[in-house]
């Protein structure tokens, strides 16, 4: 049994050294942080729950490499029922916690592109990616650890290639090459869960040209790993978490999105945790197989998401009285029929996906575009009938300190009260989940836009798909109307 | 080996001595007849197809019931693959013909909804109903018949339910209980492929109540038995089928739409043949295992047609010379997408499915409805982005007469040129086919919003399905927001 | 007193001696025959109109010109409410007869646009191009003409342009320039009430380069011209006028759209008829000043259309007996909300117009772009939702033989009754003008995506018209960033 | 001349003591105060422009009353160019300012309204209701005041009416009538600019019956008039107000939403300044005037916004470097099209705007509930595609802190550096203006929702409206069907 507890892991990131800083200042203690503290909870309940007898089920599996117990989120998925469970979970996971579990989420999509990628390379090139990959996973997998996939690159000019950039630094890229490893030097941006989770795993953000071999590099290190610096993201919503109550906070357990940018200041890599050295050739077929799962997933939490908007609207309008009223049954129609259409695509996506070479699984990659288009665009017409349906005070609740205020609180008790059977503190405090829910409070839905690639790359992938089909459909339409070609 | 050809297919038909009219007239030759021949050839594909052998793999199955290989149309689904199988073909035959398989597409949902009620029921009542629907099965299975599916009752009043009508034949119902049978007195409305199959299988269109019983039959007879008559529906494209060219159909071989409506006056069938007789508790369960792959194949041929509009789009936009324009590709790239969520809420029905204790699988009733009402909407507007790309003259070809004017065809022949790689007479062809297509030239979008019941069915499902899932979703937010509920 | 009646008007075409065809056989008695004389029954309706004391105030205006009462369809507009007279008289006229008076309505948007253009080339080039037109409104206006707006070019190979096609004939050309005038070939494509009106009014489909002169040609010329060609188009509902009863049509009265291709032999026109003859400088604004008017006209009518579809689908809902259900009042107030949203464009676009040099006036382009983008979407949901409220029968309704069938008739007459207090007959009558309304049994639903030019049109204008308006709007952000730009 | 000037504006306030907290405190100074110091810089400028020669035009009137040029948002719309001119000052507005003028806004329409009831009711019932309301009006003209208009009661149990809660002061009610006054006791909430304005102008929230006569009020009275109490709003954006630099507020100079709930404690009401007492008769009206008003100025206000984020959209675009991307134009088209359809509508309800009894003027309702509800969605649309076009910084700048550090400002500096002509700073910066344009630093987003009346209210509207339009139409499809009636 290699399952660890909550408790255990966040005890294994009290010990970690990061240079981590958030709103001009060092993070010291990262469980006990204001910003990165909730989001730990959260990643937490991943390990409790794989101990939970009553969900065991759901969580884990056993791995074919290790033969032992473990986290789903830690395994590389041979299968479509592996895929359907994985997003399963993550639904599940998003509409207990209302956050992600970045910290060990997109890697998931990256090692079972990587041991695809890296198996066909091992046979190619002789180079033992294969082998290094299996042996990180056995270790990853063995002490159930965190690992935070990094793609995203700074870009910089984005008309312009990475090669050529005026400054070279603005794709991670190898500096040096030592006898024992790589030298690293870059950064990745708007990394989920990076300074909370054990281990980095680094590959590129885009495929990569036969002149760009110093950016073609996949590969794993510890996030304590010397010459790297973290960068917390500060949205709007976040600076209350240094000035307000609990109760003000929507979700204050778990509410806030762990994003940081991280840069690599000539970082050592050993060469037994490197898995693409130059090889840009295969950088295409890496990116390939990783977007479909990764579009998978963060659409899959945004359902979780959705799940939570549905009931948040629900239970407001218990508290406004209004919960009989017909449009507001409608509207909850509209967000579950909405989002359960990209639901469906997501569970398509993976139950017509495909076998490598490798035994690793990925999903249609045309239903999963469709999926993510899609499910931003649910998720933003949920905000919109959630707020719809919250009613005003959405936007202007009172505060705690406004409730414990010996003259206002009273007058708020009075006036906010609604539904008779429901405390006002309790209507104020849900009116701030619905606000945190609908992204007024928390970057979410903005997220959902952003997260596992912007819009138009799903588009293009479409035109892309379009192009291949199309012939078949034409040939068919020239039958039909009698036409010889 | 059962399967027979298209050929002996319309054989069979030949000696069939059906009571059918259209237009006020009898239809005296099914085979050669305007409207039922072109509806008869759709439907001879799927029997020759069964026997080609690079399709036999995707048409046929081995009948768990006989041993033997069978069209999967007479198949009982008994698991998510049947289904996907199915739907993929119901998509697959809908992009090759343009029309409709009716006349052996309905009735596989009802069979296998029958498969697990005669079960049930036979366990509880003792009546031998599932032994009779299995010998019947056989028979289909073993003489490879086309069985069409009758649902729809005229309904009267729609206010009334069916015991309140003033005339009580407004639903199907049961007039007489003789020794060896029953007779049945009533109609079925808007019947895909009735005249043109070689039995008809009759089941409620909707739940019954206690006082419902005579309402309550579910029974199998050959479209010729006596006190049967046929009416072919007429809409307007039809009427065309009479007085003009074959070039001028824009999908002549197969583009006829052949509902009829059966009037049932005093029918005898014997009981060997009935499958439900006045058990109402039944019914409920009935239609809610019918529905949701009723839902999924009249979406998964709509998405079939839609694969054609994208073709005759691609090919119309070449005839035109503007296949390179980028707002063609993105009105393309549009239909696509749209269509595949609704095609991916099909999937994922199918996988998400239900196994019932007589062996028999259906899919997830949220994703089956939610999937028709989206595929709806996907064909109507790829129908406006067709219409849209094809330009002015898919309102207004000229026909065959005209360009085979003297005067008119040259003049037709010179302006009517685009691309000059084509001729004339082609893009007009193509104009034609596109007018099809779109439904000015046939009922097929209009049968999207019709077929596989009317938008507030699912509606009401998605509704009732909320419901079910929102007391959970309630719990989360509450436990999110710190509130003990 | 100038304005003449609906007989009169069709006294006028009884003389007409035109060269035009329908489906291979010419016309010979316009009035009577099956697919003009509907449309002229529309035309008629528009003079009646005129001289019906209720309804004198909306459909007629006093002449600036001319001082007398004319019809509004052969003003030139002067201001903002003319147009949005003009454009409620388009509504009006599509919710009375449900069909196209456009042998009297392009035209007026081409003579507003031709005001303000042969005004300034009169005063540029000395060429009295304006008093000629004043001259030819002044007879349009006394004799109470119709006059068809004739626009759109065959185009040939659309990659190219009109002076680089193969055949130079693709756009209408001058081929000859005469001492009394000029002569002109080619063709004119998709024309509504071309034969049915009493003059042809000609310009350029789109703007012209310097070396397109030949092509820069604007006239007005009776329609029964020598050398000219008319060719009526054919889709496929128009077939069954030949071959069915009144009753089957749905619309019989007036529904059949006057669409014509008019094929231009070396046609001589006198020179007090020519408005533009190779000034090609000024055809860009030309074009620029009709489309607007032309988008609402054309956005106009499908308002009144839609009109007709909600009162249809309010009319079957009580025929079918479930006018009172939630989700029937949900669809209509829907196809209510999204029409009036077009509607609403229109008005916009009427009341923020400009007014040019000679005084004519003309609606804002953004706003009509946006109405005419709109109002396509708005009426293709709109038919969605009418075959959706009309029920099944809409796709397979009896015909007038098949009533009046000793056998069918009584069983069609008790097994489609539904509402007690309507009969049979009446309600097939009302589902074969559903099937009509909704594009089933006419092209109107696709005539709102090809007519007043393609979509693609709107969306290029609507980006012109954006990069317009981007620096103001970004000025403002850098503002409100506190960013010096 | 009795136009004052921004500067005069404050210092008015400065004078004022209002017994007003935020945030659990008292807001001592309001001019220097985080949170109504920004919402008074937007209305400041209201004062400003009115004094500038170049916009003087656009933003005032001469007043009917006084004959003096007054600033026209204190202006009685007597035509609909008053209500066009209005409406374009609300967008002008809202894309200078990004925010709310809402402390002289709302009253505008209040008062149209009060105009035509009160002159109604005084020659119904001989109170001098309109001569108080004409004096009020010549002092807020003379003096140039601030008017914050207060309608939204508590509403307690939303499924009880005011008259039957349990607590009677969830309207604001008349708890006593003295000799010269009346005494009000209840709240208002969510009210815009109550304690930024001069006076306070209170009416129904809606129409009540005749046993709620207590509630039946309207009424004028200064900021502060001793008894009233104001708790400011604290919308999770906000919080940062108290700890964040300038450069981080996205709209650091006006960038507060200044929303208040008020608390009326017995508060007196002098007989002059009562406009309506107990008259519930003519409540229904005084909204049905308000609404239409109401819901084109919140929603105009709206495309000012929505200019905004096509400008931020723009320059954001520029300073990733991908201005010129195809996918990019088309989210800004689609952003410009949607938002002018709804600007399209408001522009129609003006332009069809109905005259009143004492000559004020309203816009057609049925068009301005139309404008309201699709402004609403395009708001959220547009900032969905913002969010889509910023990329993923708009989730995860980093703040001023960051910055300044000596470690982690070069490497932001070098890393978030995009277009290499724009400074990181001013790329970070306007990073934090779309977060605030999209919603997730401010709730105008989400006020678009829930402004000027939930969506609910105007789709009971158009349903009103529908049934009254129906008659009509039906009529019209019946004489087309040839089917009498």
């Amino acid at each position: 049994m290699t399952l660890i507890s909550g408790e255990a892991y966040k005890d294994s990131l009290r010990n970690m050294k990061l240079k981590a800083f958030a709103f001009g200042k060092p993070i010291d203690n990262l469980v006990e942080h204001e910003l990165t503290g909730p989001a730990i909870e959260a990643v937490a309940m991943t390990y409790d729950l794989a101990l939970d007898p009553d969900y065991q089920e759901k969580m884990t599996t056993i791995s074919p490499l290790t033969g032992s117990r473990i986290n789903r989120l830690t395994h590389v998925y041979a299968n479509s029922d592996d895929l359907i469970k994985r997003f399963q979970l993550m639904r599940d996971m998003a509409s207990r916690n209302g956050m992600c579990i970045g910290a060990r989420c997109v890697s998931g999509n990256i090692l079972s592109a990587l041991h695809t990628l890296t198996y066909v390379m091992q046979k190619k090139t002789g180079t033992a990616y294969h082998d290094r990959l299996i042996t990180f996973l056995e270790k990853v997998q063995g002490e159930d650890l965190s690992v935070a996939g990094c793609i995203t690159d700074p870009k910089g000019d984005r008309s312009k290639r990475a090669e050529e950039q005026a400054d070279p630094d603005m794709y991670l890229r190898i500096v040096d090459e030592k006898k024992n490893g790589i030298v690293v030097r870059g950064a990745k941006f708007q990394i989920s869960g990076a300074t909370i989770a054990h281990e980095l795993l680094c590959m590129p953000t885009t495929a990569l040209r036969e002149n760009e071999k110093a950016y073609a590099v996949s590969f794993a290190i510890p996030v304590d790993t010397p010459g790297i610096t973290y960068l917390h993201g500060a949205p709007a919503p976040d600076f209350r978490r240094f000035n307000s109550d609990r109760s003000d906070l929507g979700n204050p357990r778990y509410g806030v999105y762990n994003l940081a940018h991280i840069f690599f200041d000539d970082v050592f890599v050993p060469w037994d945790r490197v898995f693409l050295c130059g090889e840009t050739e295969f950088t295409h077929k890496l990116v390939a197989q990783t977007a479909p799962t990764f579009r998978c997933v963060t659409t899959s939490c945004k359902c979780g998401h959705r799940d939570l908007l549905l009931g948040g609207s629900a239970v407001i309008a218990d508290y406004n009285g209004v919960a009989k009223a017909s449009h507001i049954k409608e509207k909850m129609a509209e967000m579950l029929y909405d989002g359960e259409l990209a639901w469906g695509s997501i569970i398509a996506a993976a139950t017509m996906g495909n076998q490598t070479e490798s035994g690793s699984f990925y999903p249609n990659s045309l239903l999963a575009n469709v999926a993510k288009r899609h499910g931003t665009v649910a998720l933003w017409n949920a905000a919109r009938l959630a707020v719809d349906i919250s009613g005003g005070l959405i936007m202007c609740s009172p505060t705690a300190q406004d409730l414990s205020h010996p003259e206002l609180g009273p007058l708020i008790d009075k006036y906010m009260k609604a539904n008779p059977e429901v405390q006002t503190k309790d209507r104020i405090k849900m009116m701030r989940l619905m606000e945190y829910l609908t992204g007024i409070g928390c970057i979410l839905v903005a997220e959902s836009t952003q997260g596992g690639a912007p819009v138009v790359v799903q588009q293009m992938m479409i035109k892309g798909e379009l192009s291949q089909r199309l012939e078949e459909f034409k040939k068919r339409v020239l039958d039909l109307a009698e036409i010889k070609s």
